[in-house]
């Protein structure tokens, strides 16, 4: 039988953890959203780093013509850089066939240390595609939850178990303790994701520093339906899917 | 207004977290389940500690007459200790007035990441007398779960949810995303503890090495109704409480 595991913080993922596993990494507030949508704006590419100065030396390398710095520390936009990390900049103007690179406190930095593998990217604005592509797969999954500095976070927990609920039920797939759990966490708050996201600790920092709209477009269920995919440094969408 | 919050995982605990708050250690299976049983069968104290030599060394230079060496490795008795980890192996005959050196895989190895501080422990067993005393305490609180080598474990989350249900509602305690999760996992699940020990990894695992009566003995709301104190390195009854 298929089995689900859901790693709640980065920190619970041990060395070697993950090997023969489908991987899915998760951060709805907001890398997450803010790379889907960017794929769907037409962006080329992204390539997530873990610090500022190698994102710095990265665009350098690549050339700034076609080349654009993103990211935050803190939620807000790095200084120097072109775009922040919220979704709603990532406009068709600002990023059509642009290189991205990424820089965020969270998600980037949970991906570019998963370097050798190929890792699906989800948030609630692109969950089905990443469910109708596991289900096209066969094999073990581990959901990695990018969290917020290093620990849990509510919203990528309830991304988690709702990607988890939609592989199936019992009879088709084993959970782990993780996996039961954003399940249960899924089900309590399915029908109130925005009012979940504005309640997440994330949330509710975003919402002060003037992102509120960013938590409404990162609660719309497949708002931006392409499959991010990142392989050897760099994220595009998965074309078969 | 007061905080709760709950590490879901040991690596949710980053540098520096803790300070300023009152600090609550779980590890439903088993060893919280262990050390208040113990304590109830008058043992005089338990010395936790993290690796077998430091629990042999321990042992030896306290003098082995009224010292017993207590611990497992994946759920089975320490070759040469005297007690494995299953609480019902702690009756009065064995350990009253002993000294206890207690080696386990999840929660000594926690307690004795915690020596600067005061920790009380908390299982199912003594919900009730952990949050009498934090009740009756002013100040922000931190349950930090034990875990399953290091990841997340239902059976934890759900004891901490329950003990951050039991400091009261929205009104008087602001909780961490954690706190948030585990208090509906907790709500979830409160009808029916020994079927969630049961489904979760950690007790399935329990229950195929025989340990099934563990799970029975660790569901049991109030059963041991001790409030243990980790201070200087020893584990002993709050006798106020």
């Amino acid at each position: 039988m298929r089995r689900a595991s859901l790693f709640l913080s980065p920190g619970d993922v041990a060395d070697g953890i993950l090997q023969g596993h489908l991987l899915v990494a998760i951060d709805v507030l907001r890398a997450s959203t803010t790379i889907c949508q960017a794929l769907v704006a037409g962006a080329r590419d992204i390539l997530p780093v873990a610090e500022i100065e190698e994102a710095k030396r990265l665009a350098e390398s690549l050339g700034r013509e076609n080349t654009l710095l993103c990211g935050e520390r803190e939620g807000r936009i790095i200084p120097g850089f072109d775009l922040g990390n919220s979704p709603l900049e990532y406009t068709p103007e600002k990023v059509k066939d642009k290189t991205l690179v990424m820089c965020t406190t969270n998600g980037t930095a949970l991906l570019s240390r998963l370097r050798e593998a190929e890792v699906y990217v989800a948030g609630f604005v692109n969950v089905g595609a990443v469910i109708r592509r596991l289900g096209s797969l066969k094999g073990d999954v581990a959901f990695l939850c990018a969290g917020l500095l290093g620990q849990f976070s509510l919203e990528d927990a309830v991304c988690g178990g709702m990607l988890v609920a939609g592989l199936g039920g019992r009879r088709k797939v084993r959970l782990s303790d993780g996996a039961v759990a954003g399940k249960l966490l899924y089900k309590r708050f399915a029908k109130n994701l925005l009012g979940m996201l504005q309640a997440s600790h994330h949330g509710a920092y975003l919402t002060g520093l003037g992102f509120g709209q960013d938590l409404e477009f990162a609660s719309r269920t497949d708002a931006c339906p392409v499959l991010p995919v990142f392989r050897e440094g760099r994220i595009t969408i998965k074309e078969s899917c």
